[in-house]
């Protein structure tokens, strides 16, 4: 395929833009890749749509565009945020991924009462929404928000935001559709405790969904709720 | 919670059975779950609903169960099956993971021509697939077919049965909802080859649908077909 070469640059693109990449894009290119110079990729940044770049040098960890013609302009990602109980690693990392793919406006990590990790890495997660944002055609990068409590993400929610708490084991409803804007909100591994399932019901913009008869692992439910959430939206 | 240790056995169950389980199911219950003798597991064996059972022997690698009560009837899983070529090792044992979460009741792998793997792993993703099935409530196992050809799936095909095939940058509209019985088919990395896509086509019985605007990996697109598929079932 032509321009399968899909990078994300945090600089201004426009036609005969000549932007640096990283030394990682660089090394990317050349030992993973088997770029050359002269060579065309597609680099985006998040603002200004998708540009056709050839690369102009690239040698001892330097590369440098000469960005070309404009191939898609900027589009907006479906006005869907996920919150989420951290998780262990290797499923945050997951989660992430996959949020991502799934074109997330926003990420909203939480402590709960049941969290499992205490910290997490924003350096790591921002590498892995990057690297999915480039694979999965993304015109833009999800926000990647600090941790937090889930009360002060209910102390902050917007106003005409609906929430959607995956709930396990309810008589609850499917998500309704067509919804957005929307948040999702997913819990740890075992679930909110009650005490913090009491705290969400009260909330006016709270709607509590069941995503299906199994008992689902975390990352799952924050993969299946999206699907289901922007699906009127897909053609 | 209670008995929430929750173990496939493939052995009759009813009450006053006293199943043995296997040296693996020993060493889980006395090394990584702690339990004791006279603690309460829930057994399954895909035929026979679920069962509370008592731990009657826990002693050296050796495991025996004292079954009580039924907790569940069997229940049929909803009627979608997954067929999907062979992806890199990590990604396909994902893929089982998930997809037996989300119920499918067969996993049908392939060789088709972009396809990254040669060779499965029927003893390694069976048990990705029990300890999954254990995990999300399920009281089935998936049924793990031998790796075939994308042609042998298609000729032997049964009628009655629809097939999803999904297609990325295409102008397809979204799969069709409450279309069980049915399979889905997922692609490799990179997608089927043109001439694949259009032995596909040629078959009165596949419809080929979009997933939505971006590119999802193998796995993902995997996950979301399956949510939206079984999605009008979810209650």
């Amino acid at each position: 395929m032509t321009a399968s070469i899909r990078l994300f640059l945090d600089t201004p693109l426009h036609p005969g833009a000549e932007p640096a990449g990283s030394p990682a894009q660089a090394h990317y290119l050349a030992s993973v890749m088997r770029a050359r110079t002269g060579g065309v990729v597609r680099l985006f940044n998040g603002r200004e749509g998708e540009f056709a770049a050839r690369i102009a040098v690239l040698h001892r960890g330097e590369v440098r565009f000469a960005v070309e013609t404009q191939t898609r302009p900027q589009a907006a990602e479906p006005d869907l945020w996920l919150a989420f109980a951290l998780l262990k690693r290797d499923a945050t990392d997951l989660l992430v991924q996959k949020a991502t793919e799934l074109g997330v406006a926003a990420l909203l990590p939480l402590r709960s009462a049941r969290t499992q990790a205490e910290r997490l890495n924003p350096a790591r997660l921002a590498a892995i929404a990057i690297e999915a944002a480039e694979q999965s055609e993304r015109l833009s990068l999800p926000a990647l928000h600090p941790l937090q409590s889930l009360g002060a993400l209910l102390d902050g929610w917007p106003d005409g935001r609906r929430l959607i708490v995956a709930a396990e084991r309810s008589a609850a409803p499917p998500p309704p559709a067509g919804l957005l804007p929307a948040g999702l909100l997913i819990g740890p591994e075992g679930g909110f405790a009650p005490a913090e399932l009491d705290v969400l019901r009260a909330r006016p913009f709270v709607t509590v969904a069941s995503f299906g008869p199994r008992i689902l692992r975390a990352e799952t439910a924050a993969i299946v709720g999206l699907a289901l959430l922007q699906a009127p939206a897909f053609s």
